[in-house]
């Protein structure tokens, strides 16, 4: 192991989660067990922040249990975020001499971030730039994302208390549903630009509360409007209430969004289309194809920051992969991403391991068709079989005043 | 007392509640205590399944603690609700020799119904007719909604663990929104047509919690689109993420409510207009005026369903004036619609007591004036200490393969 002392550095990018405190606070553990990191800082609002000189030192954390428990069920990112693309490393630029100037000030020889599919971008650019340089620093990549995209590891962090929140509000919504006698259709929207796996976990709630989405649309597949009334009309025959769950980002054949004619247009700077109607556009079909009673739900932002429900397996392993990542780091490697991988499908059993960052950034893990029915409007027993353990086991969370207490790293 | 024995029969109407099970547990507890009450019936669908003859025995419950404790915290109706309006008493119509003679057939001699102001109108019409019939049978109203605008009582079993979401929802989302560092708005639209009860509750979240509700629009207070943007620049200025929590039914000076756009025109059986548009339209008018990024959140039938976060005292509540509910009635009474009367308001106490359904049915109670600041854009700190006491507690859900446990009564 080659040995090098000085400080660390650990940044959030990307949009929050629910576990992504709880990857902090492993990074933040693993930096007070370390006697190669003296101090961990924690950049502001990510790169960005950073960039700006905004950083707080997060030692003060190191041995405080009652704080670090309280981060792993606060959501969002307590160290703030940001959505900055460093510009492509052949562009005449002077953000990474900035960067680099700005680790030398603090000798800084541990880079910490977290992040989703974009911010493993910025960790393989400052890696690849690194190299070229007479700096010696580690760059390491922790996943986080609800989305659960990313490819390689076996799942995010994340995903599993974003899944717990969707299958336990469709399990909800579904029996708020079933009161009613007359035919009744409700559509609720999951998030999922490209990949359906939150869009899944709503399978989770039939399987095992019985009363849930009978329905379920994937972006993986092309959207049929014809097939999916078919559907619901044959659903309504054998029971008056129908839940649908669908994707924001599920298409038609051509390529274009179901929920496009109600978008703004807009595109995030990484070029992502936004969206936000695809229940209401089906709502207004199915209004006027069947004429039932019909309405759609978004669950929306409380997908990924609902912390008074979390995945207890999630949070763990969350914790673990951001102690990981300091052990990672200490072991000599830079320009990795931390990874789950599943030991054991019979009794599920993950360890933690790392990837080349370069294999996962930009890339986007799809839903197999394995865990998609034939039909293309509900999962497969191998589905329901890989989400079931992620979402196993209930986080105690600490409430005051009647409401969940979170802290606030300022 | 006037002893009555015979049979009981208990029904659900109108919007499921979080709470609306417990309150049938309550009844159920009362009932196995009773010395008068031989068999306790459930009405399938409220009024409407009564009258087609749809009634299961709940008897087998009476001493099953572990099923009455799941009972309370599964969400919506276990027995199934109905929107039946009964006709007015001087309309030609069988449709109250037909519910009486199903009461002689079973020998029903004590009739529960518990739901909100439309089901009021319900048991204040049966039990008007019972006055004018020789069959002796006591009719009793137990409150429950969400919505807490029944009159006199305190407030309404439901609303504690609706509010309890809310304002943990909008202390979570308000974090999520503090992330970034560029200006942006995010409206949090609530139920409440005509009352503002539940969006006051996200007032919770930034007493308690730092974060939340920035500006609170109520349906009690006209709506001015001009002074709304103004009190939001302002906003802007303080901090980057503002946080605005709306009722769906906040209407212009004119009348016409702020999301009427949007809107289906659809009524209910009740002649209640359909809202579902209130934030999305105030989202268009941001984007128009001020132009940052802004966007809206509809917490929908979450508000009224999501067990799995329930208010203990609004539970323990729900559960004694069910339970209250059968002693009214075994002490004589009928027509009457049990009530919260808060007894301290310094060390928060309640006791319950009851009143005339005619005091009650059809009407609304409304938030007060002295409830909202001056400003119309927030609510004042003798709202907040009315609302605390309400979501205080936490009570614990049984989970099973990683989602909450519900039970059928079937």
């Amino acid at each position: 192991m080659a040995i090098l002392k000085g400080n660390a550095i650990v940044g959030q990018s990307g949009g929050p989660t629910s576990a992504i405190n709880a990857t902090l606070s492993g990074v933040i553990r693993g930096a007070s067990f370390s006697e190669n990191i003296s101090k961990l800082y924690g950049m502001k609002n990510g790169i960005e922040g950073f960039l700006g000189d905004e950083i707080i030192d997060l030692s003060y954390l190191f041995d405080d249990e009652d704080k670090l428990s309280l981060l792993e069920s606060t959501p969002a990112s307590a160290l703030g975020s940001c959505r900055k693309k460093l510009p492509n490393l052949d562009t005449p630029s002077d953000v990474y001499s900035k960067i680099f100037d700005l680790f030398k000030k603090y000798d800084i020889r541990y880079f910490f971030y977290i992040g989703g599919n974009d911010s493993m971008d910025t960790v393989y650019k400052l890696s690849e730039y690194s190299n070229h340089i007479d700096y010696e620093i580690r760059i390491i990549g922790v996943p986080k994302t609800i989305d659960n995209d990313l490819p390689i590891t076996d799942h995010t962090p994340g995903f599993g208390s974003a899944a717990k929140f969707i299958a336990t509000a469709i399990s909800e919504i579904a029996t708020d549903c079933s009161v009613y006698t007359m035919n009744a259709v409700t559509i609720v929207e999951m998030m999922g630009r490209d990949a359906g796996w939150l869009t899944c976990a709503a399978a989770l709630a039939k399987e095992y509360n019985g009363l849930g989405a009978d329905l379920i649309y994937l972006p993986e597949c092309p959207f049929y409007d014809n097939e999916f009334i078919s559907a619901l009309e044959r659903e309504l025959e054998k029971h008056p209430n129908v839940v649908v769950a669908v994707s924001e980002g599920i298409r038609y054949e051509n390529g274009n969004y179901v929920g496009a004619s109600n978008q703004s247009g807009m595109v995030d700077v990484f070029g992502h289309k936004y969206l936000a109607g695809t229940a209401k556009n089906l709502e207004a079909l199915v209004k006027r194809e069947i004429g039932c009673k019909v309405r759609s739900v978004e669950l929306n932002l409380l997908q990924r920051c609902s912390s008074h429900i979390l995945s207890n397996t999630d949070i763990e392993e969350s914790v673990k992969i951001g102690a990981s990542a300091v052990k990672l780091a200490e072991s000599g490697k830079s320009g990795e991403m931390l990874i789950f991988v599943r030991k054991n499908t019979e009794c599920y059993e993950v360890e933690i391991s790392s990837v080349p960052v370069s294999m996962v950034a930009n890339k986007v893990k799809y839903v197999p068709q394995s865990f998609i029915n034939d039909e293309k409007n509900n999962v497969t027993k191998a589905c329901i079989e890989y989400m079931s353990p992620l979402v196993q086991g209930e986080r105690q969370v600490k409430y005051e005043n009647g409401i969940p207490v979170h802290i606030r790293l300022k």
